[in-house]
């Protein structure tokens, strides 16, 4: 019979995962929920579809074309969630209104989006975070950031360097030389891109004097240690860049209570894809992978939005990426046990399922054979099936 | 400001897991996924958004309605999966095509479905299940009904009934009496609603001598014990339905060694919802439910209409339901530890966190305060919050 090929595909930018991936998946999220759980951080479930109203609350304008939209039967746009943080916002903001401040709460979800695909990044990819509703204060982003760099050790992964910016630094500095809101918004977009071309162009066009362009131009240079927070105060002539570095030196400071700063390094030239970040923000790479594991930071204004004012912290790591660092940096690929392969004689079945049941019992993971099979037949399944040890019931 | 209400309602059918709920669900799935790990069954995942095509191959023909349909940038028509057996089916043929068999496979993953929401199913809703695609024989779906039994156990009920049969039975009856598909059709489609009324009008209307017409009358009520096999027995004058009866007597046999056959009950009027089952079929009941924890069955022919030929069987489980029906019967709700809240006075914020690291260290769930408190202030966090115990850094 002739196969239409069509129903063996699956649409661009989705993946399976197959049993060794999924179970590195399994293990990442299962010792992420426990962290969580152990910070003190409670788990909530939103669903994968919601009004694409509120989704575009969150977001800069131009994220419509970058959502899956489906409509509802009284033919409201609704659209796959691409992003949880807009989500817990709604869920704060109606459900959880009445619960006792601060709030912390937690995620592992799938999130959508439709985009160009690269490894690690599909249209369809697994986050998990934490939100942080309560005061806007400095412990708050430090226990978030170092709840961060604990989940990465605790995935596995060794190797790896927070770059911690400040939304505010840049915000002053363009304030401070009067520019329109366009000009800053290109200025960000060229930033954000990474694009020092563009960027310089930009800075080249506007009627600045020439030390203010200087200035500009180095801001996504300004990346290093904590010698770099001093070098910043120096360009920072205004009071909203310098309120900027002393919260990111207040964070520093926590975060070396914390015992993680040897992960930690200042990045003043962050810019984050969504438009609700106010304060801190930060972003974990690994060598070997050109985009975050991690993203995150402050956003004061998004619950405002919807209707209850409350400053608020979070991350949010990605699974895959997570998944990726550990191959590509030869770390050890997680998988799940795999004891005892139990075969048997024809005639052999019952002992043999209560053989099984009595090592399940024990704690082992054990696959029983599906039908009888020589002693010679079952040595093979459990090789072929990589089970450390055998039992063959005659 | 005005709020635009809009942006706080959540679509149709879906829901938010507040805590405690989502602390259920974690709790019911991580023993799950444990547990099938255990058996050696491996985790997979798939894409939520498939072709319509894929996924229409396992259904029956009005199932378009029920799904969530959109669009990709070629315009060719997705939708959101409405179960996983299909998209695992698709799977096994294409990059699992070479695994060695048996293959035993598990999943947990939100499906959709476009229906009337009741409680414990909405339109999304969570499914924990295994295929197990192998040999057709008694000893893989009696693998698999011990399983879902175990599953219900670890998940923390004690009470429900598994419901065994097997629709060969019944196709050999309609055979036996030569009825047109369409009057076949018509039938399974009353006894799937369990709309006796409707069944014996449309039994009626049939050209059947009166003993037939009784047998099929009957048909849905044939439930009962080991006894009832025997009651069939007598009721099959054909070799299939025969044949089927003498299958389930033959899993019935290996559940005994699986020390289950007290879960187990006979149902010989099941007919599950989706067209692709061949064989055993079964449904899982527990009291003050009205509607299944669990289904399952044989399914061999829906890996052919992939191109792959082989025999499979498996069940999926209702998460929600699982969690109501923990719920109505009054059991233990599960929940995440909360051991120690740590509180502390203005400037001991560093020894806080030291503090809150080193109980964390020994496995504790500790939440540390967001600022500085009184110990009042502190004690009446850790009440708020039901911590365990507390602790103040002064």
């Amino acid at each position: 019979m002739e196969k239409d090929n069509s129903v063996l595909k699956i649409p661009y930018g989705t993946r399976d995962f197959l049993p060794a991936e999924a179970a590195g998946k399994r293990v990442v999220e299962t010792r992420l929920a426990e962290l969580f759980a152990q910070w003190g951080y409670e788990e909530v479930v939103t669903p994968s579809i919601e009004y694409l109203d509120t989704l575009g609350l969150g977001s800069s304008q131009n994220i419509g074309d970058h959502l899956f939209k489906l409509f509802d039967k009284s033919n409201q746009t609704l659209a796959l969630r691409h992003e949880m943080t807009t989500p817990i916002a709604r869920l704060v903001s109606t459900r959880l209104q009445d619960s006792p401040l601060p709030l912390k709460l937690s995620y592992i979800s799938s999130v959508f989006r439709y985009e160009q695909t690269q490894a690690g990044r599909q249209c369809e990819f697994y986050q998990a975070g934490v939100e942080l509703m309560g005061p806007g204060s400095p412990a708050t982003d430090a226990e978030v950031v170092a709840l961060a760099v604990t989940g990465l050790l605790r995935s596995g992964l060794t190797e790896f360097t927070v770059c911690l910016g400040q939304v505010e630094f840049l915000n002053g500095i363009l304030n401070q030389y009067r520019l329109s809101s366009q000009e800053q918004e290109d200025l960000k977009a060229a930033m954000e891109r990474r694009n020092l071309v563009e960027l310089n162009q930009l800075v080249d066009e506007l009627n600045l004097p020439e030390n203010a362009k200087q200035v500009l131009k180095e801001l996504p240079l300004l990346n290093g240690g904590e010698d770099l927070l001093k070098q910043a105060y120096d360009m920072a002539l205004n009071e909203q860049s310098r309120r900027a570095l002393d919260n990111l030196a207040e964070i520093y400071r926590l975060l070396k209570a914390y015992k993680v700063e040897q992960y930690v390094r200042f990045d003043l030239g962050i810019i984050r894809d969504f438009s609700y970040y106010t304060g801190m923000v930060f972003e974990v790479y690994a060598p070997g992978l050109g985009y975050p594991l991690c993203g995150g930071g402050r956003y004061d204004h998004l619950l405002a939005d919807f209707g209850t004012a409350c400053p608020a912290t979070g991350f949010a790591l990605g699974i895959e990426r997570i998944l990726l660092a550990i191959e590509r940096q030869k770390l050890p690929m997680h998988s799940l046990p795999r004891d005892v392969y139990v075969g048997y004689a024809a005639g052999k079945e019952t002992t043999a399922i209560e053989r099984a049941a009595q090592l399940r019992e024990q704690g082992k993971s054990v696959e029983l054979a599906v039908s009888s099979q020589t002693e010679a037949e079952a040595r093979e399944s459990q090789q072929a099936k990589n089970y450390a040890a055998f039992e063959y019931i005659a």
